[in-house]
């Protein structure tokens, strides 16, 4: 790996910094997560948007929340084809070895990705269909959706139901897991869906009653 | 989704208490992030481990850093098979559509897939030697290198060594995408290699000189 | 106290969070718990087990209930000899100061302290027996009762049997303090033996008559 | 037993709300508190008053905070004596069972066992003194500290302060236990000292440096 860089000076000023700070005040907090292993409540399947910061929004302390970030906080389906499937790994890492109670799916406003999809759907980003993206072929796991939002006429409605819609996909698709299944039939697993207003401070949850989101 | 649940009360107290206090101090700047878009300066690339907040070590706010997180901070190599790769798309949005300047690769210490993997090179895991393994399947990406540690005798210096090798193999694969190599070569994007001692708050960088990760 | 350090980040903010939130839509109640002084109807005793809030499970709000924690929820016989007893001190406080109506033991599953006096009863806790750990000694309080279980094979079974022993054994040395013993026989005291199954969430109540632990 | 009576219905009507309602939402969390133990970060030692929720002040849920409750959130000085020593043996298990990460003292306002130790500094509770009384032997251990409160005239601030002295009484009592010394000294252990204000919903947190407790 001759092309790797040194980490550039603000960041190393700044992990100097929480070194000298943050982890001095709570060192013994660290060394006991070093030393006792992990035990998260939950897992968050969030976007790798540097908006989203979920551990803000929780006030979480390390070793609460076992984190994967993809883009869209898209789950792909059941598919155990031999090939890398990170997310799936990642659930089933979470499900099996660590045995968290709730699989939280947090999707955003202005989301991207999302975003991607639509513009995909109507026909303006050829890019993306392209057969090489990878966010085309990522996103395309959200297209049999698009019907359910084509006829919002307001893009920011729109986009706003399809980044629901990218939610409840992850849900269900989570749920073609045999190990969730089960799992979720035992008791011992709740699924939870979630929408984050990034501008407004705002976080609705998902209702199977009304099939809406409500704000908390 | 007649599945999902409401959130748990005292997530929603925590949540309620964030959005009355931090989102309320710092409204305009979440409403910039909500009407701007991202603008972030990298992409990091670090495991879903609950114990490695990598916001926390860098003391980052919303809107810096582009975050993927998967079981071990590992990349797949350039396969543009028509598949869902969910690395792929993050690095392939974070390059392309976002232009960040650094992919940063975090591994850290006591990291459950590094250590499965191990446990797999030494005949100890059937689980994950499962077919339908998706963390077996996704931690044999990194068995071509236990070779380089096959030989440590001491267990823990075996699994760092090996946790760094996973941030190596990470950096090498990111090359094999042609948009990455080209920006790097163009000389607008830089890779960095980090491993991050849990317990000790420590991190080292890869330094391709000397070949060795030098604690910062 | 130079040893003292500041409060961990994350918990200041939940703090922060709480005061902007809970607090301040009950500020008037707050007023009056602080200007009024307690009025609590019961005392509860319970484990410092982190996994069993009682105020949760009995939906109480600040001021219903005084509550004692300590290992295995257990009371020592009446000892006036002149030396610390906290767990003595806190019963007389609530009865002869407070003068609660109520006075409740509440045992739960999964009981560490328990189990510690189990391996201890099964000479495989050497480091409880020895002289100087204060946990031997407090859950030696409990051995007199490891006959009563000692025939139970079934390992949870047996512990479940012997954690409601050690709600028996309170409310039994309750009844030696003379204070405890006037007011029950005067009809101005009730006591109540429970025991919780964490996981399941199951609450039972000591029946006198039949001598077992009915589910509510 | 045969004193023991059932719970007040009250109570019962509660706890089949608690099951119907927050058991059944999050049934897969307790189910996973029962079955995988307790990894507490904390070790809290608050007062039995019903005025104190602190895990409503931190916005806990179950598992978090192993908490000992006792009459003004005393610790006793490290006696291997052989007698029963309740807080002893919860500090034992906490720091050495559950390796927690910080003990946190929590003294409060209005403390009715505080202000029962001024009354007897100044010859006015001679029913705490007398020989029998559980509370006036628990606080006087406390004694020895009114010195440095006797000069304030205004009983309010007089009773804050004295608060204040109970709680770095049980820090420094802590420290008098070789295994929280030890660890103290090793990093992997944290005292902290705080008073709530229970009418303001204030926090304040002890700093080594001032001497003081600063509002948070």
């Amino acid at each position: 790996m001759e092309h790797a860089k040194p980490l550039p000076s603000y960041l190393v000023q700044r992990y100097q910094g929480w070194k000298a700070t943050t982890y001095e005040q709570n060192q013994p907090w660290y060394r006991h997560l070093g030393a006792q292993g992990q035990h998260p409540r939950a897992m968050i399947i969030s976007c790798c948007d540097s908006r989203v910061h979920v551990t803000a929004i929780f006030g979480a302390d390390q070793g609460e929340f076992f984190i994967h970030r993809n883009i869209a906080n898209l789950v792909p389906p059941f598919a155990p084809d031999g090939d890398y499937h990170g997310t799936s790994a990642a659930v089933e890492y979470a499900v099996g070895a660590l045995k968290v109670a709730h699989l939280i799916v947090l999707g955003h406003s202005q989301c991207g990705g999302v975003q991607g999809c639509i513009d995909m759907c109507e026909g303006q980003a050829p890019h993306l269909e392209a057969k090489d993206s990878f966010v085309g072929r990522w996103m395309s796991m959200l297209k049999p959706r698009y019907e359910k939002v084509a006829g919002i006429e307001n893009a920011e409605d729109k986009a706003r139901s399809f980044e629901k819609q990218a939610v409840l996909v992850s849900l269900e698709n989570l749920l073609t897991f045999p190990f969730v299944q089960e799992r979720v039939e035992a008791g011992d697993l709740s699924l939870h869906g979630l929408w984050h207003n990034i501008g407004e401070g705002g976080l609705e949850c998902f209702n199977p009653e009304t099939e809406e989101f409500d704000p908390l």
